[in-house]
């Protein structure tokens, strides 16, 4: 960890009460350490709020402590609202947020329970995560750049702006949502893509080794985020109940529209049709348009995902460099980007199990690729095809 | 493309005939070029095959060539039963071979339709692709390190052998399955996970742009193969369609169980213990134990993927550095890592859209860790917790 070096333009007065010292409680309040803000720490647990004291993260909250001017409760949504009643409370003249994944459920119990003491809530949501949670793999930087969802319909003005200017100072950019318009959109592009991932690693538990060891990049992928923890998203999930079953039942229809396509391509011995030569392409007209229809669909929403890999239109081209195993290469081919003037704009290095190389795919700027390419070959690199 | 090195070893007599150019075709004509071996191709499309020559993957097949002493069938999976038969016939001293991801049903109709010819012929599935397709995608380094599945319960065993050192010759590690057992693996470890990728991806085609906006790496991971060429897949799944059927059921089963657990959670406001303060703990029991169940088996099923980021124990430790968004900054990094001694063992870079810097992730050996850390600190970089 490099030691805070507070900006110049920070918008938060301190001190802020960080109420859960988690993966997020514990990244906020490293980030407003960072941003030179006075941090306040409390969590029902001491062995998560010593933890994160001794990452720097700011004091333990007292009775002694100043009052805190933002307090943000960074429990998990099961307890959330029941906490920003409580700190609505204990701190009368503070701004309360929470950064819960969830936001209908959260705003209508504290409306209903905190009555006009509620204006001074704001909902959060910090669209940052990571599949490991807890203090210890807090980040100070998990914000930068990803988008705070700000639930504001209800809030005083001035406490908006509060939260808004508390999102900016650890690098994120805010984002005005209705609870309910937050809720259909976080059940669409994480919680049930996290349920599916789950649903698809649950079919491996029990394939043998020899079909695993057939594992490709593609299986990784799909199922990256099931290794979530299962503890956390069952309350994420059920105070998103409503959205994520809608979706999962269009998703349970699709599905069974898919099955029965691809059921007509099944080879039955009873039926001769299904088992002379060139069989499938006989019997299989229903399946291909089952297949077909499902994955267009999937080919264009794929292309609306913006970002990196996503909608946005290529900007970059990849020049892809085989990099032998061995110690320093990495080092050597970027020092050999470097002195070919080639800018860099995204890297990655993809090698499988048991590879003894990997392929570099250095995106850059179009008019760049040729000259790098060029320039990789005679220093001996073996550029492939991209 | 570099030039072809020969290699010193290689156990493939030429000339080889390659009947398909799209990538997989391609991409083993420039491996088997690369490796010194004479290679022959053919396709029924003029455009690709002019396409795979001028790339350099070897010269045109016609009545003049050389009688060819291997043939790989790399058509789509539809007509491989076909085109492998004609090759047996067309080629009588050859070894045949066909590239497609399903096996059953091509061994069994080659078997049925070429008699004792089929002795020839032995199944082959490189276990290599991209999402990407066609000869202008083919890379002569798509096949090293991975497995290559041979299915050659009846072939002669000296066609086996054939076939097992064209793996080897470019790079490929080769693995003896049944025709069955091949289908039931790549059903769970590509086929059922495409499909349902593609689901997941179909859902966003109606999103609005600004729910869309709020995607994360989740999402993208998940849906990445969703962008895969529908026409391909259809013909594979339909090829495979018994082992897909049997686990999509499966998976629809237990998406039916989920949302049946999860509709216990969801609000209801003519029942009051729904709507009541901390309703959500109250009615959500059946819902928790649903989720938690397939979450905790999708943990399990995650965590048995060998390979770089699932189940072998972690090896390497992970150093995060933000790296500002200027040019120079990737190579300037490399060159003090390179300055520290330490090798670098894997290397990504994560960033999100719109955001103005990125967090490079270098995988090290644990016992370089700490080094690393602090030589990076030294030089200005911002290292972040891990």
């Amino acid at each position: 960890m490099s030691a805070p070096e507070p900006r110049a333009s920070v918008s938060t007065r301190g001190p802020v009460l960080i109420v859960g010292t988690g993966l997020l409680g514990t990244s906020l309040a490293l980030a407003l350490r960072a941003a030179g803000v006075e941090v306040q720490l409390a969590d029902t647990s001491p062995t998560s709020l010593a933890l994160a004291r001794d990452m720097g993260a700011g004091a333990l909250h007292g009775e002694d402590s100043p009052e805190p001017q933002v307090v943000v409760v960074a429990t998990p949504p099961d307890v959330t609202a029941d906490v920003v009643v409580a700190q609505l409370s204990a701190h009368p003249s503070a701004v309360v947020t929470d950064v819960a994944s969830i936001k209908e459920r959260v705003v209508n119990e504290v409306r209903s329970r905190a009555g006009a003491e509620a204006r001074r809530y704001v909902g959060s949501h910090p669209m940052a995560g990571r599949e490991r949670s807890g203090a210890g793999a807090a980040d100070s930087d998990l914000f930068a750049g990803r988008p705070w969802v700000v639930v504001a319909q209800d809030s005083d003005p001035q406490a908006e702006l509060v939260i808004r200017n508390l999102a900016v100072d650890v690098g994120a950019s805010p984002v005005r949502m209705g609870a309910a318009e937050h809720d259909a959109a976080v059940a669409a592009v994480s919680h049930a893509p996290q349920l599916v991932s789950s649903l698809v690693a649950a079919r491996l538990e029990e394939l043998g080794e020899g079909a695993l060891a057939l594992s490709g990049q593609g299986l990784r992928d799909v199922t990256r985020i099931a290794a979530s923890d299962p503890r956390l998203w069952s309350a994420i999930i059920v105070g998103n109940a409503g959205p994520v079953v809608g979706l999962l039942r269009r998703i349970s229809d699709d599905l069974g529209a898919l099955i029965t396509g691809i059921e007509a391509a099944v080879c039955d011995p009873d039926r001769p049709e299904h088992t002379a030569p060139g069989a499938a392409r006989v019997v299989a007209p229903g399946a291909v348009g089952a297949i077909t229809d499902v994955m267009t669909r999937g080919n264009i929403g794929r292309a609306r995902i913006p970002g990196k890999h996503g909608g946005a239109p290529h900007r970059y081209t990849e020049v892809q460099v085989l990099v032998p195993d061995a110690a320093g290469e990495l080092g050597r081919l970027f020092s050999d980007v470097g002195a070919a003037g080639v800018n860099i704009e995204d890297f990655s290095l993809e090698h499988s199990a048991g590879q003894s190389a990997g392929i570099a795919l250095i995106s850059v700027l179009p008019a760049a690729a040729l000259r790098l390419e060029e320039a990789l070959d005679a220093q001996g690199w073996r550029v492939v095809a991209g």
